[in-house]
């Protein structure tokens, strides 16, 4: 595996430390994209690499690039715009780590097909820490056989790696997973708003909480930050509100009634549409205690 | 404390069971009363206790009497009605377990004074087995000297004791333990329902959902029964309305938006209105897998 060469589209904060982390494990890391060249350059010097001003380019300098893109439109335009990663992409495995629909992996899967490349979906339940030290949580979609093939370098980039299942499987699990986490994380906002009104220690609360039916994963990562305020982003608010939105169409599209999943969208699209899209998704709780909002 | 002579009202499950746990560590129970007399004069010839048909004889032939009733309005009943237990009451401890409202029990705090008793709210967070085997959470609410005198017969029932108040506290802390809790149920109905019609392993979904921010004590505990359709009734769909409808009631009392916690109390109501508000509170899933309902 690593005698393969990598590239990196997207270098946002999870990219680039996804890329560092490959590089201190003796991958070479040989080309890099940004739609902001100078991210791609000064990683470049760092790591030693090439940040180049298209798209084909990367895919003509690596074996294996992966893309870690913000939305479907990203997704879209890195695929199917005039300068775009298939260009000369036969024997190419792409590994797309961006929570997308469901949708554009199974359309990205069969145009792979057609120009001789592999995509597998790669989806991430962890944030900037596991990237950078390659234990990252990853749920993988795609052909069983190119997973396996590919096994090496995902398990360099995680702690925990699942075989999801098809194109698009991993899509629809990682958009439960944020769903329910959202909505968890929106009642404990509302838990703890109330509580506050109520004039209840909430420290006493969150330890009573942990202790019965209500304790959460999201009771351990952030009922502290909720209740001092500190919405440093690992999960924005926004992403909070596309996730559950994507959650909210496959419901939909199997007829399914999820009222909880659209009051918790709704939370998280106001507080988005409120300015406060890059708080983190503990940022909710700037909804439910008085004197926030 | 165990010379003690004690008293129970309500002999549902949970009461049943709690008299029997301190009947094993050897406190004399000597007054039962149920509005089903059949069921206290059983629990009676059981227990080697006496079932009396007035609340008055409970009052005059036991000196620590812990009520377990199913709402406020049975507990107005008990207190207040023209065969009551606060009849000749100097000198006698209540220890009323059921989840009422905060309002209640701050009322039957200033009666109790009113005829020189003490009441101690006890807020249970737990089910049956925990009952029997004097291993409850209990959350106590009231004057803090006089759960200092009852700390030893509280602590013969629990597990886990936490002093929360002045009464009424203990209810609050109770209401948005479960209202959150019923949240997280809820949402995780939502995220089985939704996996179930998408084709996806449920087993696989519930080891990721534990394994990420989606994690949560309702999974621990739910999850199995959700998929299985096993709804036998731990914590009743109709607790969980009742609960729920409490929380909402401080939320709106303080002005504070709550919609995950209306959007849960709608779904455990609608489920209750459907003629199923014994299921346990995982029966919330038949409102969330196809075919179900």
């Amino acid at each position: 595996m690593k005698q393969h060469t990598i590239g990196f589209v997207g270098l946002g904060r999870m990219g680039s430390n996804m890329a560092r982390c490959l590089n201190d494990q003796g991958y070479q890391i040989a080309a890099l994209f940004d739609l902001q060249h100078d991210i791609a350059a000064e990683l470049a010097a760092e790591l030693d690499a090439t940040a180049y001003s298209t798209l084909a380019e990367v895919t003509a300098h690596a074996d294996i690039i992966l893309t870690i893109v913000t939305d479907d439109q990203a997704m879209d335009a890195i695929f199917f715009g005039e300068d775009n990663l298939f260009t000369g992409a036969e024997n190419r495995t792409f590994i797309n780590c961006a929570t997308l629909t469901p949708a554009i992996h199974t359309k990205l899967d069969k145009a792979a097909e057609a120009v001789g490349a592999r995509c597998l979906e790669a989806c991430m339940a962890s944030s900037i820490p596991q990237a950078r030290n390659g234990e990252l949580f990853l749920m993988i979609g795609g052909n069983e056989a190119d997973f396996n093939a590919h096994k090496p370098l995902l398990d360099d980039l995680s702690k925990a790696l699942h075989y999801v299942g098809a194109a698009g499987k991993a899509s629809e699990v990682k958009a439960l997973v944020n769903m329910v986490m959202n909505i968890n994380t929106a009642a404990l906002a509302e838990g703890l708003g109330i509580g506050d009104a109520l004039g209840i220690d909430l420290k006493m609360l969150c330890d009573i909480f942990s202790q019965t039916g209500a304790n959460s994963r999201v009771l351990e990562t952030d009922a502290e930050d909720m209740i001092q305020r500190d919405h440093e982003c690992y999960f924005s608010a926004a992403h909070a509100a596309k996730d559950s939105g994507i959650a909210l169409s496959l419901a939909a599209s199997h007829g399914i009634q999820t009222p909880l999943a659209q009051a918790t969208f709704e939370q998280y699209s106001k507080l988005t549409e409120a300015g406060k899209g890059e708080l983190d998704k503990s940022g909710i709780a700037e909804l439910t205690f008085q004197g926030r909002s």
